[in-house]
């Protein structure tokens, strides 16, 4: 596919879905230049949201870390993560007990906002399970993987209770050249072995894409065809796009190089309306 | 799980989304007592609406075919076909070119009142392929399963164009006591030989989901706890209804049978709000 | 990987496994030149064999095949074929009434051989399956796919028999530049629709390697390290002859191009040991 | 099914297969009245073998647990374990270098037998590693899961080695109630995220029976109708065993309890010879 300059492709829309790892960030940096694509977002008056499989930290810890790294346009409104749909299928269906998690303290802020009381798996007591309602796979942080694991596991054999993942993907980028296993992977094994079917939460799941879309929906004058989602990774953020019906633009500054684009796009069928070098408006 | 009368679950809620076949209906004749459940519907001035995995026919077709059997109820504007969706699809992200497809002509009606040019697999010439923007797997019956796949296949290996699956289904009834296999097992199938990624279309996907809730936002005041699932099948009616945030009933006239509903419970993890003998208000 | 000289790969073992299609043929011819590696073999005194995944004609058929395109070292004996393997099964395992399948009426003679009664699955009477004590897929010819495929899944979902398939491919080379839907991949559809287990033989299954194995045992003094398994694909022939133990080449006239061969090793991670441009002797 | 009294199932047979947990012990003692069992084979003059998917102990210590229990009658060269045949794999095919393993030191007896320089997996330098030459998954045991883990899929990212999973089981029986996760698991999940293909060792895969077989082949006049599999796992041993050709007891005092044995067989397809309350002689 040819290459599009990012700012060609942007003009076209009035509102710009951001994937963040290898779109705007990396594993502890900004993408150089990230700046001036904020820079032109205010001054053309384009609204934007970041659309993250992110569950391990809430909105506002995740906006400061931005702001951290010296970037100050992204407020909690303008954060969509795959934890805020975790929290609000808990609201709509799990009024009542405790919700067991596998995750840190900061993860478990989605569980208590929606007003759930929040029980770590290592605290939960395998013969006394009456009161635990559901169960939720937050971030791969914060427990012993091996005890946890297996505690998780006889859990589930031993009650029928809803089974949330609050961020579906396999890995994320740990450094330079290494990636860390994701809670989506590991919530994945404990659904193979125990055949149960759980509930996953994220990109390229089109409830993301609404979520976000209805964002948007207080402002008329929106539709489909005016949004544009920008992502590094051909099988959540430019799938889960092209079925909610957007453009999508495809960079190459994380999951996919330049090399092996049209290699990966013939073998996945998956087709981006833009391939762009960066997010970085020049 | 014990069972709960319909009418006393139903009077919990302003809106109902009902499944098709299993619940309303069998392969060629109503659920037995199902008019009174229309009556009491109506009395009750509650909305109701039908989430069905089919693109086989038009919403119109479909209501015609309620009428044959002597309801009179069902309007087009109830129908929420997975068909629709796919349609929807289209008319964001392909705009031009001529639509490649497998299905009956009635499956068609849905690339035509997209505005598409469609054509049928068997007469796409492979040799010339230019004006093929898109492939769409519409219905099981109106191709050749041998010559007309073993095009598919050949179509797909030459080009990358987006793979549209109007009905996520693997069977569908034909009798008393057999099935058949509905298109969404034969794209499977498909799909795994190529290894390209489809975009799939119906129950349990939350879009489906999303686009009945959409029509009901335009009256005022419905929020999803007031809207109740009914369907006969638990992987598809009661998880894309839970995970969307409604409240599901799960009724034994169709794919789950009483003796082994709490056994299929337990096994798949997927947990209807209620068990009901059937959708027949008494 | 560095390309090995075909001449020189051989030279070291006493044994050679040939795959079929993609190595000594096409679809309707040979592999140019491939006459001299025959030559060879027969005056370096190398036994050979043929391990194709092929259960539409009897071992005699396929040397006949070979006569036609001018070949005339191979004989019956040197044929090992995934049919062979499902006959070995059914004598083992089904000893009494009618085996069911879907093949031509030459796959059949597979079945016949086993001593067994053979009726295509289009002759059963789903009304009168008593008889039925086993159903084999055997070739994607000699069968209504429509038709014949739904009642094969009625007959599945009623009666609880061995499954078996015996030709795992997906695929087979059809012209050029096309190929056609083998009876593996049709069985796949069916196994996951009715969610059953089915007995599948072909390689990469390790059986397909023994049983060409014990041919050679009567020959005392050939072991695993003296056989090479030369094939062109990396899923089937690599990958199964690795697992078995045995030294494997992949030449590059089937599945498997020059220009993709490093990457695919990379991303399979199956490591032939050597990577020839093809299996003719220069 | 009907049950069939597990002596007259035997007496068909001149040598026996048993799984070894579930059939011959439970986590922690012996299935009561098996001794009658060992007392009976030797009295007949039968000959038996354990066929067990554990790579986590030399055959030697295998037998010393048996001894703990007041077991005499096994001795190594009954035992075959889906560590031999990881062994085997590693002597045809990894001659040098170093592997780096999973598992405890125990399980590394394997890797060291077979004359290979082993170093577990907390100990490699992923800077350093051109001499790393093969990846084996042995015992769930020994290795921190979060940290190594993810050290094992960089690794595995980084090189591309054959990768061996010696048990392919996922979980194993812990307690009288409670499992834990198995190796064959765990691997599954870096599998599934590296997208690489890894070669599995143990039951149901014929491997497995074909090495036990080949022990009993010295002993002339042993023909696969002689031999009996005994197991409690529907998807290991009676699969594995029916599709070698052998007849087959499930026993139901392990994974598989009397009020579900038929609709397990009915919803796997997977049929044993016979049905028996235990492996014990009464």
């Amino acid at each position: 596919m040819e290459l599009t300059d990012f700012k060609v492709a942007i003009d076209k829309y009035k509102v710009i879905f951001f994937d963040a790892f290898g779109v705007l960030k990396t594993y502890n940096a900004l993408i150089p230049g990230i700046e001036a694509t904020f820079a032109y977002l205010k001054e053309t008056g384009k609204e934007f949201y970041i659309l993250t499989n992110d569950a391990s930290r809430s909105p506002e810890q995740l906006v400061e870390s931005y702001h951290k790294l010296g970037v100050y346009d992204i407020v909690p409104e303008t954060i969509v993560s795959s934890g805020m749909l975790a929290r609000e299928y808990l609201q709509y269906k799990v009024e009542n007990g405790t919700v067991a998690y596998l995750g840190t303290a900061n993860s478990a802020h989605y569980l208590k906002t929606a007003g759930l009381k929040a029980l770590p798996i290592s605290e939960v007591d395998l013969d006394n399970t009456d009161d635990i309602s559901a169960l939720v796979f937050m971030d791969d942080e914060g427990f012993d993987w091996n005890n946890d694991l297996n505690k998780t596991l006889n859990l589930l054999r031993k009650k029928t209770i809803p089974v949330i993942v609050a961020n579906t993907d396999k890995t994320y980028p740990m450094g330079r050249k290494s990636v860390a296993i994701a809670i989506g992977a590991v919530a994945k094994m404990i659904e193979d072995i125990v055949g149960k079917q759980f509930m996953r939460f994220g990109k390229p799941d089109a409830q993301m894409f609404i979520f976000a879309y209805q964002h948007i929906l207080n402002n008329a004058g929106v539709s489909r065809n005016d949004i544009l989602m920008v992502g590094d990774t051909l099988h959540t953020d430019i799938l889960g796009g092209n079925k909610f019906g957007l453009d999508t633009a495809l960079v190459l500054t994380g999951n996919t190089r330049l090399e092996e684009v049209d290699l990966r796009i013939r073998s996945t069928g998956i087709i981006p309306t833009y391939v762009c070098e960066s997010a970085v408006v020049k």
